[in-house]
């Protein structure tokens, strides 16, 4: 995570962020408790990594019956979340940006996807999976009438480095950027870089490795 | 990554990947040599960084004009990518789905998005972005007569527990999974969860010790 130093690591908060969501929906079925290497089967991973993310954290219990899944979730929700919502733009809604909306809304999370800008005259102005989506002229402005804390960034590659300048000038303090255009905000904006791309090569390449020692 | 290990780090593949694609660019405008810190700052990191990631694949050149830009790009396609180009499927056209396909389509990569699955009767046995939709009740016939290697999941996560069977089966070699379903492969098929909602919940937490912080 380029920017930012914090006391729990990066794949932690990655973690528990994944273990909530397992948590929630074994809440959602009626589930009291788990235990840790219960949890880590359904993650893949070790019980030894599940106990160590959540000694990290400072949570710790009574593990005759495992983790009491309530008290776990709430803990989580108290290291993940800040007492506020936080509010969180769109910029390009195209398919992958009305796809990251539609991943977002209806999960009853304390972050929320309150605008979309675009430039495309058939979107703009108009509700798009409940969301309104302005111009992006008018960014600078919602984002101040919005609280707008977090944009995602998936317009398309060429147009991107465009609005590096307008995301810091609005006070914009973290962004998603799914474009593969390489985008440098100076130290105190957190930034996350996702391309597809990059992602889908570097299977490709294990892969080959993966055959070549076969 | 979880399953195969490589003498090349993952991170050096990520970033090999992203000069590549700069390189590309840089060459299509004519520019025949760069300088390590050049190519550096135009991904926001260090030259000492760029001039490691080359060491580590074998690159090694004179230096007095900088990198020749063809030579290098030549380099790394040999590095990242196999002979043979590499076939890959996706599964669940939804938005998702279609936003990854238009990524890849006209890239000019050695990897294809050759086929899609899905069980949406109005995307079954049509083309979208010029690639083939099937239902996933063919996928193992497909995957064997187009010789697919690698899967993109994109459906639904309430489905994608449902296609790890099918997957394995079919002999699929990697698979990149952008659902909230953590999905379990045995080793020899190489992984990638790259759920967005997780991504997204690590951006607001960072951007909240960075609050605190300030």
């Amino acid at each position: 995570m380029a920017n930012i130093s914090s006391t729990i690591p990066e794949k932690t908060i990655e973690r528990l962020s994944e273990y909530r969501r397992t948590l929630l929906k074994c809440h959602a079925q009626g589930i009291t408790h788990i235990f840790s290497h219960v949890l880590a089967g359904m993650h893949g991973i070790t019980a030894v990594q599940v106990r160590r993310d959540l000694m990290l954290i400072g949570f710790s219990s009574d593990t005759k019956k495992g983790y009491d899944v309530k008290v776990l979730i709430d803990f989580i929700n108290g290291i993940l979340y800040s007492e506020q919502p936080m509010n969180m733009a769109i910029i390009g809604m195209g398919h992958l940006g009305q796809a990251v909306t539609k991943y977002f809304n209806g999960k009853g999370l304390k972050l929320r996807v309150t605008a979309a800008f675009d430039i495309d005259e058939k979107k703009v102005d108009t509700m798009i999976d409940n969301i309104p989506c302005y111009h992006i002229a008018e960014f600078e402005e919602r984002v101040d009438e919005l609280d707008i804390s977090i944009v995602i960034v998936t317009s398309p590659t060429s147009v991107a480095a465009n609005l590096v300048l307008p995301i810091i000038n609005a006070g914009i303090k973290g962004v998603l950027n799914f474009t593969s255009a390489p985008l440098n905000f100076p130290q105190g904006i957190v930034v996350e870089n996702y391309d597809i791309t990059t992602l889908l090569e570097k299977v490709a390449y294990f892969v080959k490795i993966a055959e070549e020692n076969a």
